[in-house]
């Protein structure tokens, strides 16, 4: 089943750039979405610094990005060089499955063989180099015809993760540092993450998935036979001037389900499944605590301050500013404090409370308060 | 001296409505001082209030309002039945001294035996049956000669007010009530504060000043002779067609000094004052705090909510929002907080810290930017 060229030649990435992030509210909305903002301070987007981690690997023409229609435009501004063969727009989200298992389906057909790789758009990663390096025995293990994951040795014990349970060593050739896999698991208790990292054989689950396109579809259709026969009538469509009418038949139809459920637990129950640990930083930003801590390098009493033109001017604070609106922001004696000052809506809350910011999303959606979110 | 009509038709209000509150910035501004603000959400201003609380006492004919001239429009809009002659504009401000003091000679050359009693535009009261009986009793202790004040009985050991330290009982005809003065203290520290207000012989001073006009400027004059005679020189002008050139050369160069230190202390030391207390709800709404404490009733677990077109979403948060902006304000998780949302400036707070806002305010116009001051 191999090709003769080396298998990061074979290599596809694609980039799901989905999801509103909640949790980020005000600041992510339907229209502006996580991956659209600069949450690091790097001066570049999300998706952005997504793309140009990838580069190197796939290089320019062999980045997939699977995106809704409403945020093409967002993102062929910051990321020009997206050729036209590599937008895959969703008439409607369909979440993780269809997504990606879209993108495999055309890579596919365009290209038997071929290994495609999905990196979410909204992460953030260090250490680029030690990223590269397990993606790169990740590839090779697809090569092998596994679906391999890369997880992430975890620094603490976070209970907004998910965690892969990883068994014993099983070097591949290219793959020495790869491992069986024994379980996807949940979000965990806090006991319970502290367990796992005491233990030393839990992951955190980074949403990267690696296998030949092939292998990735043939997993998916075991679990979810229809939903990959429509990818697959997509797919041959796709490249025809047939799409159009193909898409609004087939799209509307599919199956919502993350890929974790489709593919990654059943396809580790069979024992197909192997890991490669990556030692570098890796943070999925799923709230403002995690741009907090970010920022602050773990000093709690540091303010971090996102926004270009932001004038904030703090006495005794420590926690995080996201300004978008140019107002003055002043902060006194605060602490942890998490405030998010943009033009239509202001979010006050705290760390601690970080993950309480999609209820009020929920309410507000509940509320018919949408013009906000 | 006393004229033959009743002490309460020779008097007269004066409301000097001077002083920013640059304790509840961003709220209070220069060019929206908190005299205009509605900070008990009755719908009415302070400075409208305060009017309506002395029409009772000395007629809407009988008020005189002190004010810099760039808020003549903002307080004639609120007090449509301000009289020409009840105005009285600043060109400049000049403390408390300057400015009652200009309002008592202009009466005083007006209407010989005037009694005036001068009340600040920005505080706020409660059963204003018991205030007006308590002016009535001060009044009357003016017509018989004496510097009539109004204190607060203590309703905890605040620490943002001066007191009045009280001696003996020295009931006059028409004040029962009065009490002689030993002396003005400066804000207390809490052990102070709280021996005030176990002692009982202590009222807060609520800057409430009666007496009059004459005495009031013979007393002024023992300690800033100059300054009384330069407001002596406006009075005789006003009412005539000089007084635009008199305010011009005499105004600028009035001594800046507070109507405590140029009256009322040295009063008390000459056993010329005399206090009526008054057990009436009273508050100075000096800063964010205070707010939130008039609209909680003490209740710690509530949030105040101020501002007309507010939009406010709150989960397990108390504390005061005071919303300008017509922003959607979200509050998770965040208690004591003060949340001040105007179009450009926000400030967040807690109410313990809600006295360091002037701080900032300081800060603000040291680094310049006062265009948000």
């Amino acid at each position: 089943m191999t090709g003769t060229e080396a298998p990061l030649d074979r290599f596809y990435s694609v980039i799901p750039a989905g999801g509103i992030g909640s949790r980020l509210w005000p600041l992510s909305r339907a229209d502006a979405p996580k991956f659209l903002h600069d949450l690091t301070g790097s001066g570049k987007s999300l998706v952005r610094s997504t793309w140009e981690r990838l580069v190197p690997l796939s290089g320019p023409d062999r980045i997939m990005v699977v995106m809704g229609r409403a945020h093409r435009a967002a993102v062929e501004a910051v990321i020009p060089e997206l050729a036209d063969h590599n937008v895959v727009l969703e008439s409607e989200p369909k979440d993780s499955s269809a997504a990606i298992g879209l993108a495999a389906a055309i890579l596919e057909h365009r290209e038997p063989g071929v290994i495609v790789g999905s990196f979410a758009a909204d992460h953030v990663i260090g250490q680029e180099r030690r990223f590269r390096r397990a993606v790169a025995e990740a590839v090779a293990a697809a090569d092998a015809g596994y679906i391999a994951t890369v997880g992430i040795t975890p620094t603490e014990p976070a209970i907004g993760f998910g965690y892969i349970s990883c068994t014993e060593p099983m070097p591949l050739d290219g793959a020495p540092s790869a491992l069986g896999v024994g379980a996807f698991v949940e979000k965990p208790d806090l006991e319970t993450a502290e367990r796992y990292v005491r233990g030393g054989d839990h992951l955190w689950n980074a949403g990267m998935f690696i296998s030949r396109a092939d292998v990735l579809l043939e997993q998916m259709a075991k679990s979810k036979p229809e939903l990959v026969a429509g990818l697959r009538e997509l797919a041959e469509a796709w490249d025809s001037p047939r799409r159009g009418a193909v898409v609004d038949a087939v799209w509307p139809r599919l199956e919502k389900i993350a890929i974790d459920y489709s593919v990654a637990e059943p396809a580790a129950a069979e024992g197909k499944l192997t890991v490669i640990p990556g030692d570098f930083d890796w943070d999925d930003v799923g709230d403002f605590a995690s741009i907090a801590k970010l920022h602050s390098g773990g000093r709690k009493s540091d303010l971090a301050i996102l926004g270009e033109n932001a004038r904030v001017l703090a006495d005794a604070s420590s926690g995080v500013v996201v300004s978008q609106s140019g107002r003055l922001i002043s902060l006194i004696g605060v602490q942890d404090i998490v405030v998010v000052d943009t033009p239509d809506a202001l979010l006050v809350t705290t760390s601690a409370n970080a993950q309480r910011v999609k209820a009020v999303v929920d309410a507000l959606k509940i509320s018919g308060r949408s013009d906000v979110l």
